[in-house]
């Protein structure tokens, strides 16, 4: 039998609920990890062993029910604890302690489910990076883990969790897996609940998923959710190959990655094509980085009156440049947004998904900064869910991949392609 | 010159700037105001005097720059305060008090407004009612205000502050507005940063506002969101009387306030023409009621999990329907009002604006339940802006008016057709 810390996070939940191991043997098993793995990573901003152990025992006591039973969790320090810190990144909430916890949190709980801790985000959800490293390049070679969901991405990547929270605004869960090399799903815009996760841009901010199979990802968000993302056969399905308005940004890594993506889905009986993309979406990038600026300007008016000291000069940039956003370029980028929407619809019924680069190559050397968010910044406005695919690895050896697009609220067409394409890629 | 407490929050405002009068002074006209009506009106859940006159001291010590230097404003108990209590209209949070204000809140505090208050809202803003007693019905045949925001809309129609913070998510700022015989503007959803303000269905709550005019209404949320209302003449637009998939739930009352603002438009000048909608919008209401019960019953898990003995049984059923909707049933909610989305921008490339029922018709008798929503529910969906305008009063003397509906960020069209309809109404 496999060893506890390897196999899925169905697979840990199904042997809790059957008795076959305990929660806090497993606990045990992943706390071991962190503290064998973190030291190189700093993957989490609070971790307390004892407060982990203290909830799998709990979870053995109530009987072990949950579709989560005794599943290690680890959330993104931009979503709420009641029981632990969280500060959003930033020195302004170094003490913050909430009083609630996320609705997420709340729903990891009631399916008995295990929070490890509070992994690092960059500031506010936006570009100052945290610590992390990426646990995939040289130590004397730092990497990027991505962002903003740095901690949540490298975690999973060491097997420190099977599963993670992070949240995405422009690329904050796409871009970390594809740098990290493991599975991100970011659902349709509204599936998951927002309460309790602190607001940046709230008509673009998703919750979003970290895990090391395809399989995992749509499990965790089923068991989140109540919604059953039941996975299909492909056979027979259009493939759209979507090289995006940013295509002369992608680099030969990430042009290979596509290509490969295609060949696996033409030899999985899938129908592969070209997706035309409207000529006008090469404005959406830009829509998105108007609305995102000045909705978080609204949003963080609290913190700009008392603490804007303790912003860093990235984290000012972002609002000045939202404070620079007229009414009438806002009222632009949401028609350009509401259009496209339409159009997205429309090209989702010609092909059943689209394939894009996940972001423009591997994870750039350096933590000084988390990499270009722009293959998914149109994605994350017109509301579709998306699926990072890692498919192998780029000319430094770091890991490359694919976004499966599909149309919103249909998250298990994207996710039985994903799935598809990833065993494929595993052979 | 009029009296400081009958001009409106843009003249308060202006004096205020101008030094011809204090922040101080004017908090103390509104205070002895609150003082006297109060009583009968029961519309706060959080007033104290010597706050508010602290604020307003210390707005003139500041200098009383900004935008809404010295004017008093309620906020709707669901919008978190860090100087005040915050119950979300729940035993739940009785005693809470949040750490950080809402965005809107800290706004107010950035632009000189001045915290009138916390108003009475209805239990996290859904149905079991709160004290407050619309202020136009006899004492001895209470009516309801409506809900959820009814606390502020009371507020507003009896003069205890110039402008009031609503949210709505059915229809709880058009439907307290048009009992209590105010203005209400709820924004495109989106406008309005949501941070700080407990989530119901982020896909659909929407903040808004309470005014004695439609002209400060468009002035408050000017002065929110850096956004230009800029009104403008009407002569020549096309007006849609939309009677909506609803019309054999309006009463004649609603019938005839719908009648009337026709005849109005048509007097100012504009085409008055039917819009016709699709049938299909008739699945809009339930379709809004599904997609806020899922999301109702994720947003609540901690409550859920921890103090559901704590729920009125209206709130436990709101939760139970939500959680009786399924995956499918909610996709197929979000496919309706994604295609209706679509067609409402083209029926608004047809005509200006669209006129329709506030609600069924006056407000009703008792204080056990806050009137039916269904009016709103497909605009609350849909993201469209609406400006209640009264027009006069039903067969019981009570207020009746419209719902002016404009397109997706292009918020000054409904409030321009808006205040037309208000300066003809008053002649």
């Amino acid at each position: 039998m496999q060893k506890i810390e390897e196999v899925s996070a169905r697979e840990i939940a199904a042997r809790v609920a059957r008795r076959e191991v305990s929660a806090e043997t497993v606990a045990r098993a992943y706390v071991e990890r962190v503290q064998a793995l973190e030291p190189g990573i700093l993957a989490w901003q609070h971790f307390d062993a004892a407060q982990v152990i203290a909830q799998a025992q709990r979870v053995d006591r109530a009987g072990a029910r949950g579709a989560l039973a005794g599943v290690p969790i680890a959330v993104k320090d931009l979503i709420d604890t009641a029981d632990m810190p969280t500060t959003y990144g930033s020195p302004i909430y170094a003490e913050h302690r909430p009083v609630v916890d996320a609705a997420v949190v709340a729903s990891v709980r009631e399916a008995s489910g295990v929070v490890m801790g509070k992994t690092v985000t960059t500031e506010f959800a936006t570009f100052k990076p945290g610590v992390t490293r990426n646990p995939r390049a040289a130590l004397d070679a730092p990497r990027t883990p991505g962002g903003s969901s740095s901690g949540s991405a490298a975690a999973v990547a060491t097997g420190m969790v099977p599963l993670a929270f992070g949240t995405q605004t422009a690329a904050s869960v796409i871009r970390p897996a594809a740098y990290c090399g493991v599975v991100g799903y970011k659902p349709t815009f509204g599936l998951l609940p927002m309460a309790g996760i602190k607001s940046l841009s709230p008509t673009l901010d998703t919750a979003g998923v970290f895990a090391r199979s395809v399989d995992d990802a749509a499990f965790f968000v089923s068991a989140l959710s109540r919604i059953e993302l039941t996975l299909s056969p492909i056979k027979g399905w259009r493939v759209g190959i979507c090289h995006t308005p940013h295509w002369d940004l992608a680099s030969p890594d990430a042009r290979r990655a596509l290509q490969d993506a295609a060949r696996h889905f033409d030899k999985l009986g899938a129908r592969v094509v070209e997706a035309v993309v409207p000529g006008a979406w090469v404005g959406l990038a830009q829509a998105q980085m108007d609305i995102m600026g000045f909705e978080a300007w609204a949003a963080f008016a609290p913190e700009r009156n008392r603490h804007a000291n303790l912003f860093s000069p990235a984290f000012a940039e972002v609002l000045a440049s939202g404070a620079a956003v007229t009414g009438e370029r806002l009222a632009a980028a949401h028609a350009l947004a509401i259009h496209a929407r339409g159009e997205i619809e429309n090209l989702l019924q010609q092909v059943d998904v689209l394939i894009a680069p996940s972001a423009t190559g591997e994870a750039p050397l350096g933590l000084d900064a988390t990499g270009n968010p722009i293959f998914s910044r149109l994605w994350s406005l017109l509301g579709v869910p998306c699926v990072h695919v890692p498919t192998g690895v780029g000319e430094h050896g770091m890991p490359v991949g694919v976004t499966v697009v599909g149309p919103r609220w249909r998250d298990a067409k994207a996710l039985s392609a994903a799935l598809q394409l990833e065993s494929a890629v595993r052979g």
